[in-house]
């Protein structure tokens, strides 16, 4: 079945080369919405836009741009790997509401309000108190609404996440998470908001990053579709689909990055701890993406059917894109 | 008396020329800390520093940068008026702690931590919600301390000032602002945030904006006066000086860059509003930096004593600087 599917991970942060190219193509992966900036400012946004562009040129036999869902429908059948770009943080409007229309049309699709700290538009998941989204926070929103740019809500905190997804006009996005229930961490979300999200026509994506599962790199594949269960009886099954979190061949440096950015002279270890400093290890029956199979067979074993096998592996997302990134009609 | 007195002007933003400098020299002024940004990032600012190190070249003869505070000494005995540098927002560090020791290089003596709005560092005063100083903010506050940067927070929202109070291992200024018994404005400051204040050894600058003063553009000299005495007795004698929020000669689009940056597509007003969008009317006895004498003479009609007057025309902000400016003991 893997093999027909239409197969969307909807986050991936590698380190990319030819090989991890392949290892998409090989699991089946019709597209993948790449982070292609955490921190980085407008200037370093289009530095990574211009090495992405590289890789387009050197790589065209395996992957190419998605630059609407169009382009998603064409990567199948090219039996090519569509690359969807998008950010974990605002940095890369600055503080410029006129750069939201301008980073979308440069195909940056998906952008994240906050990453784990306060920005300027809402509060992370990692501050203290979070005061929900902000005056700038709310005109973004309505800024992103027109342009079709996806509100991404993953590392943000419990208010702000429920207040854009009162405010935000069209349906957001949590593309790489979990459900505290399952997983008690900072970076899951609560009922309260996985449920918002669904009424509100959004998406989750649930993510394999290790720090997002119980029992971490020993999470099992049973204990995952059994999380995916339980969100599809929460949410609806049109709302659920996936969101890896891939970090692949990343050196530490880069988590270091992830974590510290620029605003920290001391170390801050996120999800970690000083004695567990580095990246997690993967899970055994997702080591990289040649292991997407791995996911389809677990969820029809746990008793999905082919169609909702089908939702969950990429067509949620392909809908929720399709609509999502459309300009709003004036 | 006046032209005795060590006179210093805690804030202005004027459009600068050689007759505002000169109208500067003639009120007696020994030190004029100016705002050089408002939403400017570190390129902009370093323009802006640029565009000083002109004016300062031209006028030689009647100004002079502020390095330290023997400076204001020596601005006072050649008789030229002393100018320091000021932010009054955190975009000229940007995300970066480390621009933090660069600007203090360039002399950027005093930084607010927001502007009004949300900030990276902490909440501004016309947000709906402030959840006090981030992660960042926190971060930053300590490496102020370290540098001898100021931490301003005339434009931040309650919590976010009394938490930088306590979070700062130095005392802090609110250089510009008035207490809001005296009028109540989302830009003045409670009285418990002035008690916390003085007590801390920080340092009020009363405003002389018609917006921050009780019956606008109609407040008498008394009725300022008065305001004065009742912080002083809040507050301490030591606690108090001069901001007066100057903006001589600014076009209107100053005024909108000062309230819109480039966060918002709608107009925003303000202190403002819609029908009275255009700076205010100036206070008949204080028109422009002329009438620093007026103040002065205000004071002891008051029933201030000459020390007390001088403390407060510019001696209680020249020892604040004095240890507030100096690289923290290691």
């Amino acid at each position: 079945m893997h093999d027909n599917l239409i197969v969307i991970d909807g986050l991936q942060y590698s380190n990319w080369n030819r090989a991890i190219f392949e290892q998409l193509k090989s699991g089946g992966v019709t597209m993948v919405h790449v982070t292609i900036v955490y921190h980085e400012q407008i200037r370093e946004t289009l530095l990574r836009i211009g090495q992405w562009n590289r890789l387009f040129e050197l790589h065209h036999d395996l992957i190419m741009p998605v630059k609407s869902t169009a382009d998603i429908y064409l990567a199948k059948k090219l039996g090519k790997v569509g690359i969807m770009f998008g950010a974990q943080n605002c940095s890369a409007i600055e503080d410029d509401i006129a750069m939201i229309e301008i980073m979308r049309e440069l195909n940056l699709m998906i952008m994240q309000l906050t990453y784990n700290n306060q920005s300027l538009l809402a509060c992370g998941c990692y501050e203290a108190v979070d005061s929900g989204v902000t005056r700038f926070g709310r005109q973004v929103i309505k800024e992103m609404n027109r342009v079709g740019m996806i509100v991404d809500m993953s590392h943000s905190g419990e208010r702000s996440t429920l207040d854009a997804i009162e405010i935000s006009q069209r349906p957001i996005v949590i593309s790489h998470a979990n459900p505290s229930s399952f997983h008690a961490a900072k970076r899951n979300k609560s009922d309260e908001v996985l449920k918002a999200l669904g009424e509100s026509g959004g998406l989750l994506g649930f993510s394999l990053y290790p720090f997002h599962l119980k029992n971490g790199p020993d999470c099992t594949l049973d204990e995952f579709c059994d999380m995916v269960a339980n969100t599809a009886d929460l949410m609806g099954i049109d709302h659920i689909g996936i969101g890896t979190d891939l970090c692949q061949e990343q050196p530490i440096s880069i988590l270091q990055w992830m974590r510290n950015g620029r605003w920290s002279k001391e170390m801050d270890y996120g999800e970690g701890s000083k004695s567990d400093a580095d990246w997690p290890k993967p899970l055994s029956w997702f080591k990289d993406s040649r292991d997407f199979p791995n996911i389809t067979q677990g969820l029809q074993a746990r008793g999905f059917h082919d169609e909702e096998v089908a939702k969950i592996m990429g067509l949620n997302w392909l809908n929720f894109l399709d609509q999502g990134l459309q300009a709003q009609k004036v």
